[in-house]
Parts: C-alpha cells; sequence; structure tokens
C-alpha cells in the first residue's frame, strides 16, 4: 500500500494508490487512517482522481517529531571526520529537524541566504504508525507505518558551529520527503532497501540499509527508551558516503541544482534549489 | 493577562484568569487565542470557573517545537565543565525536547528506568505568540506570548552520551512548564525576571535573565534565522547554577522528591517525581 496526501483547494487531502489513480480520503491527516480498514473499502466507492493529475505534497503534512541519526554509515563515518562534530560508534548520536522544515517530495527546497554550505544527505526515511514505548527492536516493525525517500539538508558552517547539530539540520524547507509512504510489505527484507543520491543526474551517494551502523530496529528501540513515538513521526535513518562536504573542494547545492534520492521500493523525491532570502517575517 | 489550559471531562479548555476566576474559552488551542480581542469580550458574559477548582496543564498542550539552549549562564557554564558536552561562547546551543516531554505544572515527572541521573533545570520559559522568522533582536518582544516557569529535567548519563545532548533532554514528562502564560506587560523589564529552584523547599538555584550569555531577544533572532517560529512555540532559555550534577556527590532527584521553579511575575510550578517503569507500549 502507498499512502500519500496531496493539495486540494480546501487543503491538504489524504490519500493513496490504487493503480494508477489516487482514492480520497479527506481532509484528515494521514496518520489518523493509518491500520483502519475503512480505508481500503473506500477503494470501491471513494472519490478518485489520476496521479498525474495530483500535487503531492510531505505525506505527513506536519510531523510531531522529525528526529535524525548522524554518521550512522561506516563510509560517510569516514568521509565526515574533518566537517562533523560526532564520532561514529558507541551510542546512537540524535538530532532533530525542526517540524516547520517538512517539505513536498517536489517542493523547491532554499539555500539560507546566511550560508552557501548547503549539503545534501539521501536517506532512507521511516514514518511511525503506532503509539510506541519501550519497543524492542525484535519488535520495532510493529510500530512502523512505512517508508520514504528524503534528504537531510544540513547546512554545514551552521552545523559545525555548536555540537548539538540541531540548528544547522532544521532551516525551513530541509526536510523533503515522500514521494509517498510504502507500506513494509512493498519493500521486501529491509536490510536490503537501497538509497541513492543523484545532483543534476550525477550520482553522489549509494548504500544500503544493512550498512547502517545502528539498524532500523536498532534505532526505534533506543528513540522508545526514552520517548513515546507517535503515528506520523518521522525518522531520517542516515546517509551513506557522497555527500558535498566530503569533495575537496566542497561540492555544495546551488540555487538551480536538482537534488534526487531514490529508494528501492519507494520511488523518488526531486527538489530543485533556490535562493532564500532574509525578510523579516512577524504575524 | 495570565493565559492558561486546564483539564474538563471533554478534553483541555483554554482560558485565562480573571481575578480569582478562569473565563473559559473552550476546546480551541490556546495559542489559536493569542492576539484575539475576542478573548478579553468574552470576560463579560463567558462561562467562569474558580481558579481553586481548576486542575491546569501546560498552557501549550502540544507544542510545535520545544527549544533549550545550553550553557546559557556563566555561573552554570563553570559548574558544568566537567559533565556537559558544551562549552560556553560563540554561538548558541541548541537542543531539542521533544514535544510528548511537554508536562503540566503540578504532574508528575518520571525518573526513567534506564537511569538515575535525574536532574533539575530551572528556566524562564518564553512562548511565542506570532509566526517569525528573521526577526532582529529589537524586535523581538513582538513575537514573545509571554512567559513560564519551566523545568528542563535532564537525564545526565544520557545526555553525556552523545554531544547533541538531545536524548537526555527528551524523556517523557521532562518539560513541564507554566502554571500559564504571562504576558510581557506583567513582568516589567525583561531583563530583571528572576528564576528560582527548590528541591523539598531547599533553595538550589537562582538567577536573572540579565546573567544570560544569550538574551531572550538574542535567542529569538538566532533561532529564527535558521526557521520559522509559529504560536505555541516553547523556548527554555537557560539555567543558572546549582543544578544536582555539579555538588560533590551529585544531588540527583529521586521518587518523591518535589522541585518547585518560581519565575518573577509568573508565579510558580512544582512537580513530584515518580519512579517510571519499561514497560512496551505498542498502539
Amino acid at each position: 500500500m502507498k499512502w500519500l496526501t496531496f493539495r486540494t483547494a480546501a487543503g491538504p487531502h489524504a490519500g493513496f494508490l490504487d493503480g494508477t489513480d489516487i482514492v480520497d480520503l479527506g481532509p484528515a491527516p494521514l496518520q489518523s487512517w493509518f491500520g483502519r480498514d475503512e480505508a481500503e473499502a473506500r477503494a470501491m466507492d471513494g472519490r478518485r482522481l489520476p496521479l498525474t493529475d495530483a500535487d503531492l505534497m510531505q505525506p505527513i503534512v506536519r510531523p510531531g517529531k522529525i528526529l535524525g541519526i548522524g554518521v550512522n554509515y561506516a563510509d560517510h563515518a569516514k568521509e565526515s571526520v574533518s566537517f562533523t562534530n560526532l564520532k561514529a560508534g558507541g551510542v546512537q548520536k540524535w538530532f532533530v529537524k525542526q517540524a516547520t522544515a517538512a517539505n513536498g517530495p517536489y517542493d523547491p527546497v532554499e539555500r539560507p541566504a546566511v550560508s552557501t554550505d548547503l549539503d545534501y544527505e539521501g536517506e532512507i526515511v521511516v514514518v511511525i504508525g503506532k503509539r510506541a514505548r519501550h519497543v524492542p527492536a525484535a519488535r520495532a516493525l510493529e510500530v512502523v507505518a512505512g517508508f520514504c525517500a528524503g534528504c537531510d539538508y544540513s547546512v554545514r558552517d551552521w552545523q559545525k558551529a555548536s555540537p548539538t547539530v540541531n540548528m544547522g539540520k532544521g532551516f525551513d524547507t530541509h526536510a523533503p520527503f515522500g514521494p509517498w509512504i510504502a507500506t513494509t510489505d512493498e519493500l521486501g527484507s529491509i536490510d536490503e532497501i537501497g538509497v541513492r543520491c543523484f545532483v543534476n543526474g550525477e550520482q553522489r551517494q549509494s548504500g544500503t540499509a544493512s550498512q547502517m551502523l545502528a539498524s532500523i530496529p536498532e534505532q526505534i528501540e533506543h528513540l522508545s527508551t526514552a520517548f513515546t513515538l507517535e503515528p506520523g513521526d518521522v525518522i531520517f535513518t542516515g546517509t551513506p558516503a557522497g555527500v558535498g562536504q566530503a569533495f575537496d573542494p566542497p561540492r555544495f547545492v546551488s540555487p538551480g541544482d536538482k537534488v534526487r534520492v531514490e529508494v528501492d521500493g519507494v520511488g523518488y523525491i526531486e527538489n530543485t534549489i533556490v535562493q532564500g532570502d532574509r525578510q523579516t517575517v512577524i504575524g
């Protein structure tokens, strides 16, 4: 099953793919539909529209949490020694992308006015489907709604300026994910999920979930030991080698660049970089 | 004006204080009322209840963001050199408390099953009242709805295990704040706001906003340079010296302890520590 959210004149609607059509589930947020049999029943008599006519948003419009794990592939840990505050190994290193950073699969991504060090990190993204606390790794997939492609945009100079790294990870528009949530049964073994990232058609990154230092089930166990995960919470599960900062000289992205992230069994997102402004907004 | 949220059989209601009464604004979240003249008009003909009959919750039931700044008082920076990953000075160091950590002013706070290193940090808490991006410090108070007392509970061994510190800051129940949002006009000069923290009646911390290394307006400028702040976002603005970890031996809090945080012009919160369990919750 592929769960999605699309724009309508009346605001976001939830839905799911049925062949080349979307079955429209209406304005309730997508996460409220997880696990409800009623959704599939709508495929028989619900309103439909062709996927090609739809303007897709991030599947979860406003996640309660967007969590990201640092240095979680050995090859990326190695390449990033010189520019990250995070060392691989030991306890999992978690940062947060602000909920206001959530962005659609084909929407523009801003290079902020305050930095030219905008970098990409192609990632497998997990969406939580059930309320979850103290979930052992062996049961972690029970609480997963499914998987997306995502890009963990990172403003490297802001990231490096604080060991907490959160400020460099949470700029507006910097957490695009989608294009839908593919349920676990569509992906086969989760260890074999591959992720690739391309900039203007050139492949920069490639990895598979089996290369993660902390597996997706281990991530869910660790997070839920501290706090409750809820339907619609979003986890960026780490990036393989090949980020722009690791090149010499660095190959950051600039306005006009197209960044595409593909995840096996899901599909791809593709965002174009645009120049952000510095306009004061109050109210 | 003092904005608040209280429990009813039908779920949380927003309201505000009028003398010793609460004027009941109904089930819409408190942040949707900021700046609406209609609220005060209700004082004439709205439903009321005595404050003493009300069961207060955190004023913002589910914040979109809960942000906290590390090592932001010189005396606390000095005492914490041995146990924090964060060094004072330079760029502001921001961590995140998960939205699921939000907790009421008089509600129990859990010492988690996985640690005995539970520490208190009494803080002045700011609640955002307007959508805000790229706000210069000189205009920062325009976007503030008001102030609360808060306690930034910290699980020190989890905090120390990762330079990002987020995992040690975001345990369930670890962000109590309230008891209401006192608007800026009730507090006088924001530089003179004092904060004090007591454990079982013994004063452990005392500071004033003027001692902050990054002032509240500077915090809002920095945060809003990276991302949009929204009504109901919550900022923990740093803690003065006297946390439990700084004693030798450390004086962490244990089940049964009562932790009280007072903020001038606001009031106080007081939470009792209880023992958390390790029960798996799924769904």
